[in-house]
């Protein structure tokens, strides 16, 4: 195919927890004609600062800003590169974030971390989506909702999450008051990018929505803050700022940042957006029950409705957090592929791993080879997929895994397979929440690594009798800030028209197969009995074993040597 | 050391699953002068008949009677051959069995798998201890005696096992009435060996208790079984005759059984005894409160207690089962040891078994020493040792493993040391059931493979809050037949007496720590709520996962190639 060579491109940029992508796309169709990956030189500091080596406490993960520039520098010249093209005929950028992470700036974006002053003070870095050290903090603040019955909790499925912006800068202030008081704005790292490439704070309405507790304009009261801690009054003139819609122009590229990219001043600049929302476009799942699965080690899930409702467990609505004019709905599963990958790392034996080599072939590959030939509910097995907690329905990290059924004769793809229903089965209940709160789910639209495994999307078709659409870029994250930038820069009206002409989806790619789906209702009964019994208070053990853990590690470890065998 | 080269000796010999094992032990002293073992040719026929090739079902589990023969032709004359001493110092012979071992004969003993036109049909087979096909005649047992209110349930902890004499006979009767009712002597493998030496039947008051149902000298009246099936009315009289007590003469070596051991014609030849209940005389393990645990694959507990006392889920209780006297107890755990086997075979990956190649150890050992250095709880899991079902006190084969608390960091030393707490749990569980119906369990005399494992070993006692005793010898069942030929052949006035002179313990090897007994409590309490959630009815998963797999097996298995990774 020949294209003319003056079509108008943008370009889409994906900030991810380990690198950023930059995509080339043309306006006209979304033809993705060049890419570039740039991996974040301090990647996840988890252990100490760098540079000054100042530890960390469990659960700390930071990153360093610079780090993002970074990929402006890099991976969008390459990106340009690869395509092949002249960057004159770029005609907008879009980026979207990971979520929420969060940093603590000056008035004028500088992050503290850059200032000497600050360098060796943990709480002067970006706090990554993951941070999870704030978690105290988070569990105040849904007690102290939910007894004071604070009208914005139900937007939140009841829970605030310790990864949110309330929690992170309660945290600042408690635990390093100074880096508190010398933050001027606690930004978005999805609205700082923004900032960096136009020289001016928008703040998005989907960040601002989902993780700043912002809903109808407004956020939680000083009163209830001062409740928290009396220094927390005043945390939201940290956090306000004017809002940008989704698809909005927040501004035009500066010279700094032309500078950085290689691209033209002056090309408008799409308001900041969230990785998983913003894939929503790139899938042309936009309309009510389109439900956006983002299926990789995690799973999070984006949906429209047409109405406000309240979804126990969700992880929030928030008025056009998707696209304007909508209801935009949130949920995720914390573990799903990581949970395959620790069972193929730490649970398959040599044998099974010297066959996958002999063939050629993943573990993976091999175990769901072996998986595939077996009848449903033939190994006997129900899992709960909570090894890394439960996010929806549950909204509780104290959760663990549970298997129930092994025999003597239970082999390692019986686990494999029932690890990977029990994440069809955590789907299921979250769609059958959202149906049951009056916001229905009627297909599937997924991405993401896992959406390789044949196996598995059966097994979800299956599972949630609904067909299963796959969204044709590989790329959907890049793809989707890339249509919200040719929206930024007035080549569509909307999203939903940009989104019709530059996103893919392939419909009806799987299809429920009704006496597998007969068959699959009997262990997802089975699965509920366990999900409520060990996560709505039935047998709390699963609290009780990690607090028993934590104290232990607080023991002197044991030499063992006089236990050793024989 | 030299002795006396016209010392007495005596021989004992252990029928186990796969082999024979003869022991030549001096009288005096106990010592163990030569021993040698024979396998069984036909091992455990579980495909087919030999010879007809005739097809077995599933569950099944034979064993040709021949065999056993063998071990008296090889094993015993090797045995003397190793002790380098002259066979007519030989003055008695003893012998224990597994158990419930059946052997369908004529009038003279003669097995009916030995005639021509009996060749071809499975149930004239020995039915080993393991042929666990007859569990519905085990369930109509045991629903119609709960029914009745039979007086002799209790003393079976409520349950016969599917194992025992009534359920495998009501399962020839009705599977095969022609085998039984050519069928004279429906004959314990334990007796039937000793026909063999004697040309006497003497039925040992230890099967006939445990597996037979004979209680106060009764059986099961005519009208039970005839509700059972009326053609099995009389079926006591295919299993009743004049017993002997443990220790006592059964008769004297006969010419032809002089010819096959080579051993004096005419020497004392001891009752039949079953491998568990003979071992507690070579650990000195006789009096009320010293429960024997025979620890292998799975384990066997016995005791002694003064009284009469029905405890709920164990095996059963005899009076002289054990030794005269004495009211002789039974419980197990019907998985211990083979599920670590199947942990490190199925579920422990290839860095593992490498580091333990390098370090020239064992898969166990490198577990266990990883396991030695953990502080207690802070694997953060419980598991429950039911992959082979639960014997005590649940008696329920239809109930299957459970781990709870995996998370993305549990490691695989992690699992294995909480199965190991779980078996100790699972042991914790009985003493505590025991106890509690009024038969106190004082000390714990260990025996078997794994008492080699010191981190089990401490676990246990902590665990239990039990000191842990060892037997002395590696080959307790052959010592303790040995010791009953002693007292069958007057050496001794009694067990008692002969154990005292001849069996061997090492007392106090472990002692509970009170700080690690305190920690362990709280994962008890876990461990039991669990136990009574999941086993006594609170959610009966495990049954259901059973039959959805059983009936998952009746239909076509996929090609699965269409669901297969791309």
């Amino acid at each position: 195919m020949t294209h003319d060579q003056s079509e108008a491109l943008v370009v889409g940029i994906d900030f991810g927890t380990l690198s950023g992508r930059a995509v080339v796309v043309r306006v006209s169709d979304g033809a993705e004609l060049g890419s570039a990956v740039h991996e974040y030189p301090h990647a996840v500091v988890t252990e100490a600062l760098p540079g000054s080596g100042t530890p960390l406490g469990p659960d700390w993960a930071l990153q360093v800003p610079g780090d993002y520039v970074d990929v402006l520098r890099k991976a969008v010249p390459a990106a340009i590169a690869a395509a092949g093209v002249d960057p004159g005929r770029v005609v907008g950028i879009g980026t979207d974030f990971t979520a929420c992470t969060m940093v603590p700036t000056l008035a004028d974006g500088t992050p503290l971390s850059e200032l000497p002053a600050f360098a060796d003070r943990p709480h002067a870095y970006v706090k990554l989506w993951r941070h999870h050290a704030a978690q105290p903090q988070a569990d105040r603040i849904n007690q102290l909702a939910a007894d004071r019955g604070e009208w914005w909790l139900p937007r939140y499925g009841g829970f605030i999450s310790s990864e949110w912006e309330f929690a992170k800068g309660l945290q600042v202030l408690e635990e390093d008051p100074e880096v508190y008081a010398a933050i001027v704005h606690w930004v978005e790292a999805a609205d700082w990018i923004v900032w960096q490439l136009t020289g001016s704070y928008v703040r998005n309405v989907c960040s601002a929505g989902y993780k700043g507790i912002r809903q109808d304009g407004r956020y939680p009261d000083p009163e209830f803050l001062a409740a928290l801690n009396p220094d927390f009054a005043d945390f939201v003139s940290k956090i306000d700022q004017p809002t940008g819609e989704l698809g909005a122009r927040a501004g035009t590229l500066s010279a700094q940042a032309a500078e950085w990219t290689g691209l033209p001043a002056g090309i408008a600049v799409a308001v900041g957006n969230v990785d998983a929302h913003v894939t929503a476009a790139a899938g042309q799942a936009l309309d009510p029950g389109q439900m956006v699965a983002i299926m990789g080690t995690s799973t999070c899930h984006v949906m429209n409705g047409a109405e406000l409702r309240e979804v126990p467990g969700m992880c929030g609505v928030v008025d056009g957090g998707i696209v304007p004019g909508l209801w935009g709905y949130e949920a995720g599963q914390s573990g799903v592929g990581d949970i395959f990958a620790h069972f193929v790392r730490r649970h398959v034996p040599p044998d099974y791993v010297d066959a996958a080599r002999a063939g050629g072939i993943s573990v993976h590959e091999h175990l769901t080879r072996l998986a595939a030939r077996q009848r449903i509910g033939e190994h006997g097995l129900i899992a709960l997929d909570w090894h890394s907690g439960n996010r929806s329905v549950l909204v509780d990290h104290e959760l663990s895994g549970l298997l129930v059924g092994e025999t003597l004769a239970t082999r390692p793809e019986d686990i494999y397979r029932a690890l990977i229903e029990a994440t069809a089965f955590g789907t299921r209940t979250i769609i059958e929440t959202f149906t049951a709160a009056g916001v229905p789910v009627t297909e599937l639209v997924v991405s993401g690594g896992l959406v390789r495994n044949k196996l598995l999307m059966q097994i979800y078709s299956d599972v949630t009798r609904l067909p299963l659409a796959r969204i044709v870029s590989d790329q959907g994250p890049a793809l989707g800030s890339a249509i919200h930038a040719a929206v930024a820069a007035g080549a569509y009206p909307d999203i939903r028209a940009a989104a019709a002409r530059m996103g893919g989806v392939e419909r009806g790619v799987y299809q429920p197969d009704e006496a597998a789906a007969a068959r699959y209702d009997e262990l997802y009964r089975e699965y509920r009995e366990l999900h409520d019994h060990f996560g709505r208070g039935g047998n709390t053990v699963m609290r009780r074993l990690r607090a028993i853990q934590r104290r232990a590690l607080t023991e002197p470890a044991p030499a063992g040597d006089e236990l050793v065998t024989r």
